[in-house]
C-alpha cells in the first residue's frame, strides 16, 4: 500500500511535514494553490491530479464539506472513506475491522465508524466470543473535551451532559453490529487525553470473569492495563504508550483496566481507554484493503496492519475473526 | 434549633469567620487550645465543655478522628451524627430525610449519608413516588475532582476510573432504602464544580415520562433544569444557584437536567448534578429534628428545614413523606 498525496486546502504546518516527508501534496481547490505556492510548497497539482494517480480516497474533511466531496468521488468513479463524524447514509455502509470486514469486499463507499464507536465494535465483538448470549448493554461515555490542540475548545472546569435522551453511540454500534441489544449515555469532561468508557453488561447467564477476560485477550486491538500495576487512570495509559515509544504516543488499541472488569452472576462492568485521535487508523487500512479486496480474510488483514503499525500480539486470535 | 458553637483544632480561617458571626469557639483539644488564644480567638472552653451546652454534636472531622470522638459522645452520653465519608457500621444507622426519617427518631447515633448517595436516595424516593415498580437501576457517578479550595489534589487533566469492580455508592443507598434494585460505577474527573449522576432505570412495566416529570416536580430537595433554557452543563447550574443570591452558592437540592429524562417503553434514562458541598446541609438538620424528636413527621420537619434554608418549593409535595 502506498500513500499517494496529501490535499489540503492550506499551507499549514502539518502539510509542511507531509512534504518533508516526501509525500506528494495536492491543492483540494484552485484558490488555495496558489496561496500554497506562495507559501513555499511544491505542489503535484490539484485535487482531481491526485485522485487520477490514487486508487482510492480517505476523505478526513470537515462534515459538510466531505458530503460535497463524496459527490466528487462518485462522479469520478474513485472509492472513497468518510469518517465518523459523518452519517451513515452518506455511504450505507459503517465499518468496523473486527466486526464486518467481509461485507466491506469491494464496497465503493464505506464510513469508518467514530473513535467511540469503533471502541463499543471491538468491546461487543470480544464479549460475543465469550459464547454467552448478551441481553443487554448500556455504556456511559465520558468523553474528553477537545483533542489537545483544539486549545479554544472546552470545557476547562465542568462536566457536559449530552441532553435530549440517549446518545448517539450505541444507535452508531447498530450500523456496524445489528443484533445488539445495546443503548448508551455521554458527558464530556475537562479532559484531551482520551475518552473513557464505562460498561455495564446484563448475560442471558452467568457468566465468569475468567472466560471474559479471555476473550479480551484473544481479540486483536484490545489490550488489558493494571490500575493494580500502577495504570490508574487514562493519562497513565497514555503515558505508557508514549514510553512505548508508539509514533505520536498514540494507542491504536481499546486499553481495557483488568482490575475493572467485575462479575455478579449475570452482571458484568468494565472501563476502557479511548484515544479519539488513532484508534480508527488500523480501521482505516483494513477499509481500504476490504474495499480493494486486496485480502479477503479479516484476520490476515488485521494481521497485516498491526504488523505494519506495531501492535501486533501473539497472543491474540485472528484466526477466528 | 440554635448552634451551640463551634469546636476544632486550630485557628483556621474558617474558625475566625465562625467567631466573627458570634459563635461559641471551643478547643477541640488542650493542645489546641493555647495556640488558638495566642491567635487571638476567644474560647469558650474546650470540647468536652461545649458538648456540655449541647444537646447533639454533628461530627465533620476527618475519617479516623471521627471514629475516635464517637466513643467520647458515647461515654458523655451526648447524641452524634457523623457524615457520610464514615462507615455504617460507626452508627448502625443511615439516614436520608425523604426515605427513613421515621426510622431516625430518637436514635443516639446517626450517619447522614454522603453527597453522592443522598442525591441517589432522593431519586429513588422520587421514583418510586412514580408508582411503576423499578426492576433495575443502573447509575454512573462523574465524581468532582475535589472541592473548590482543595489546590493540591487532582486530576488536572485526566479520566480516573474506579477500579476493583462496582462503585460504593450503590451498596451505601441500600443502608437507607434496603430493598431497591441497584448498582453503580463511578469515575473521577477533571472539574471541582460539582458531581454528575447518569441513571438508566429499567421498570417492570412501562413508564411515561410525564408521570416521571411529576414525580421529580413534586417531591422535595429535587428541582428540574432546562438544557433548552440554557443550563447546559454544571457549571451553569452553579451559576443559576449563585444568581439565584444563594448563600455561598450553595445548591441543596438535586438538580436534574428535564431534557435529560428520556423513556423508551420499560427503560428511562435521566441526568442530575450533586452540589457535593451542600447537599447533606438540609439532611444534617432533619436528621437533628428527628434525633432529639422535636418533630415526628418527616414533612413536616423537611418543609420547615427547607422554608428555613431558602428552598421550600410551593409546587413540591411535603404531606406524603
Amino acid at each position: 500500500m502506498e500513500l499517494a498525496g496529501v490535499a489540503d486546502v492550506a499551507a499549514t504546518s502539518l502539510v509542511n511535514v507531509a512534504q518533508k516527508r516526501s509525500y506528494a501534496i495536492f491543492a483540494a481547490n484552485d484558490d488555495a494553490a496558489d496561496a500554497m505556492r506562495k507559501a513555499g510548497l511544491t505542489l503535484a497539482g490539484n485535487l482531481t491530479d491526485g485522485l487520477r494517480s490514487a486508487d482510492l480516497v480517505v476523505d478526513t474533511s470537515p462534515k459538510g464539506i466531505t458530503a460535497r466531496n463524496a459527490e466528487m468521488y462518485r462522479s469520478l468513479n474513485v472509492p472513497f472513506i468518510v469518517n465518523g463524524g459523518e452519517e451513515h447514509e452518506l455511504t450505507g455502509h459503517s465499518f468496523s475491522a473486527l466486526a464486518n470486514y467481509r461485507e466491506t469486499l469491494s464496497k465503493q463507499a464505506v464510513r469508518v465508524v467514530s473513535c467511540n464507536t469503533t471502541a463499543l465494535c471491538r468491546v461487543v465483538t470480544a464479549l460475543k466470543r465469550s459464547s454467552v448470549g448478551i441481553a443487554d448493554i448500556f455504556a456511559t461515555i465520558i468523553r474528553r473535551a477537545a483533542d489537545p490542540v483544539r486549545t479554544k475548545s472546552g470545557p476547562v472546569n465542568a462536566i457536559v451532559p449530552v441532553l435530549g435522551g440517549l446518545s448517539h453511540h450505541a444507535p452508531d454500534v447498530l450500523t456496524v453490529i445489528p443484533d445488539i441489544p445495546i443503548a448508551s449515555l455521554a458527558a464530556v469532561v475537562s479532559s484531551t487525553l482520551s475518552h473513557v468508557h464505562m460498561v455495564r453488561i446484563q448475560f442471558k447467564a452467568p457468566v465468569d470473569r475468567d472466560t471474559l477476560l479471555r476473550s479480551f485477550k484473544s481479540t486483536p486491538r484490545i489490550v488489558l492495563v493494571s490500575g493494580e500495576r500502577g495504570i490508574v487512570d487514562n493519562a497513565h495509559v497514555l503515558e505508557l504508550h508514549r514510553d512505548l515509544l508508539r509514533p505520536r504516543g498514540d494507542m491504536w488499541e481499546v486499553a481495557i483496566w483488568e482490575d475493572s472488569v467485575y462479575v455478579e452472576g449475570n452482571m458484568a462492568v468494565l472501563s476502557y481507554c479511548v484515544h479519539m485521535e488513532s484508534i480508527a487508523v488500523p480501521e482505516n487500512v483494513d477499509a481500504i484493503r476490504a474495499m480493494l479486496e486486496l485480502e479477503r480474510d479479516p484476520g490476515i488483514s488485521i494481521r497485516r496492519t498491526d504488523e505494519a503499525l506495531g501492535c501486533y500480539r501473539e497472543d491474540a486470535d485472528y484466526g477466528s475473526l
